[in-house]
């Protein structure tokens, strides 16, 4: 999919491109704000969770609604043109399966979710507290998605793509805006990957000055390491204990060429590193992340990656799907 | 205590007196700044917690340093004059006293804390995390408040109130000053009470004009209630889940005159509507609150405060120290 020409040329100063530029963003953020949270931004010192000193910021998206970042992109495609009577339908890991079926709820049109087993309960809970029809099955995302695309054309739903459509990596994009204006003194911005759609959109945003983008990926689902060593996106494993929100096959088509251009670096960190982030995050701070929402965070506590001293760091801390008391 | 001439007649003008103005939180805030956070503020509708609609904004105390607001008073009362080799004593309920610990280890300092046996183990584990000698005995707050200054006698250590000191008031009260800062719309806010250093330090702030007050009390510990049913600060009865955080047995004498004067309603919630609240917090926010800290929250779920139709109102969410698994 990577290889074609829109793709390879994406026209960036138009709204109707396929690669989400400023314009996009903006008009995605005036579209989802009745529907989505700004979430805050939280200032502190690295000292304080045992990291070299320096200024830290962390976006806490994991208190976005349907608790993940991808209210936003899901929240975009939705509104962005009319839906069909039959509704819309998705695959995930449950993260975008919950972000759509809380759109679906406030549009007041029929849901239908397909995850794989893996999904856990918090999610699974989630998702069917929004009045969603919920279809667990497969081994992994790619096998729900499969069955999803199956039911879409019996159904005539919408399909709603967990991260490679254009409306859905704007709607992601609309974090980095915000972090942006709440901290425009970032130098490095921590983002942990799974499909990418996230990292594209903010990519999007900062291919026109800011922040270095720097992708997290763990060890176990290093779909962004796979892409970038082949030269487009290919098939990687799935495993580890973020597989269930960082967990796709592969990244997506539209989202490649943005992080090949505009990401500035891609580490790997291992589950202990990302079972740790989340302790702490509980420990200090009193957060309660999902494991792919400590993953960026665990780049700086493994040494992954490593800014200058002082350097001015954000990450973003984008799932809270998890059940509580799984943190301490 | 609360007849004393100076509590009575507070000179709210000088930056010496007893009752805390806003010249001496301001001062407080630049002596803290090093060694707390500034917490955020999340904006949403009321519509999303199940409210009527309005605009609502929760500032997040739960995320501070120790876990608690109880920092800010601890570290202003410990930074305001120079500390005896004996350290510091402090009784706590246990967020006073984590505050105190975290301080403590901070200043290099030794620190001894005094809880009861209702003292949770979050709060227990929190406090011994900072290396401070914990000592756990007597059935309540006012009992652990009596060993700690036998105690203090023996040692020379330096007494840390948990509420009832002008420096406490005056650190409580930086959260009012960071609120109205971030938030200067707010008609109302709601701040759950115990011993009521919170609210009096936040009271000093809005002696001068700004967002009107509510006190929240669980119906199990209405320590407000009594005093300003009896015209000064009378004993109360301590029960309920909230009582580890809100089970003082009185309010403070130096608190009383300010929350008589500058608070604009006290209203009570049963434990039901804590537990509601903890709960609402956790599924819609992804916030985990002891039940302290969201008690404020509760006044709204339960009706027990209403305002005005699209009445601006901020929460004062200001503790998170309990088992995350506490909350679904």
């Amino acid at each position: 999919m990577s290889q074609s020409p829109d793709r390879q040329n994406p026209d960036r100063q138009n709204p109707g491109s396929r690669s989400p530029d400023r314009a996009a963003i903006r008009a995605a953020a005036a579209r989802i704000a009745p529907f989505t949270r700004r979430t805050p931004v939280l200032r502190l010192d690295g000292a304080e969770l045992g990291l070299a000193s320096g200024p830290l910021a962390l976006k806490l998206e994991l208190l976005q609604v349907s608790g993940s970042f991808k209210a936003r992109g899901a929240c975009n495609a939705m509104l962005a043109a009319p839906l069909p009577p039959a509704g819309i339908i998705a695959a995930s890991g449950g993260n975008h399966g919950a972000a759509v079926a809380y759109a679906a709820r406030a549009l007041g049109v029929p849901a239908e979710i397909f995850v794989p087993k893996i999904t856990g309960a918090a999610k699974r809970a989630r998702i069917e507290s929004y009045g969603a029809r919920l279809v667990v099955g497969g081994a992994s995302y790619d096998e729900a998605r499969q069955a999803s695309e199956a039911r879409a054309a019996e159904t005539g739903a919408r399909l709603i793509h967990a991260y490679d459509q254009p409306e859905v990596l704007a709607g992601q994009g609309t974090v980095a805006l915000e972090f942006e204006a709440e901290a425009p003194e970032l130098q490095h911005i921590l983002v942990a990957v799974g499909g990418g759609g996230l990292i594209g959109g903010m990519a999007g945003w900062y291919a026109e000055g800011g922040a270095q983008l720097i992708a997290v990926e763990p060890e176990g689902c290093p779909t962004l390491h796979a892409a970038l060593q082949a030269g487009r996106p290919v098939p990687a494993p799935v495993g580890g204990v973020a597989a269930d929100s960082l967990g796709a096959r592969q990244v997506g088509g539209l989202m490649f060429p943005l992080a090949r251009d505009h990401v500035a670096q891609a580490v790997l960190v291992p589950d202990e590193a990302i079972r740790a982030a989340q302790h702490l995050l509980w420990d200090r701070l009193r957060l309660v992340a999902e494991p792919g929402g400590a993953t960026a965070l665990a780049a700086l506590l493994c040494g992954a990656f490593r800014a200058a001293p002082g350097a001015r760091i954000g990450v973003l801390l984008c799932g809270g799907n998890t059940e509580p008391g799984s943190v301490t």
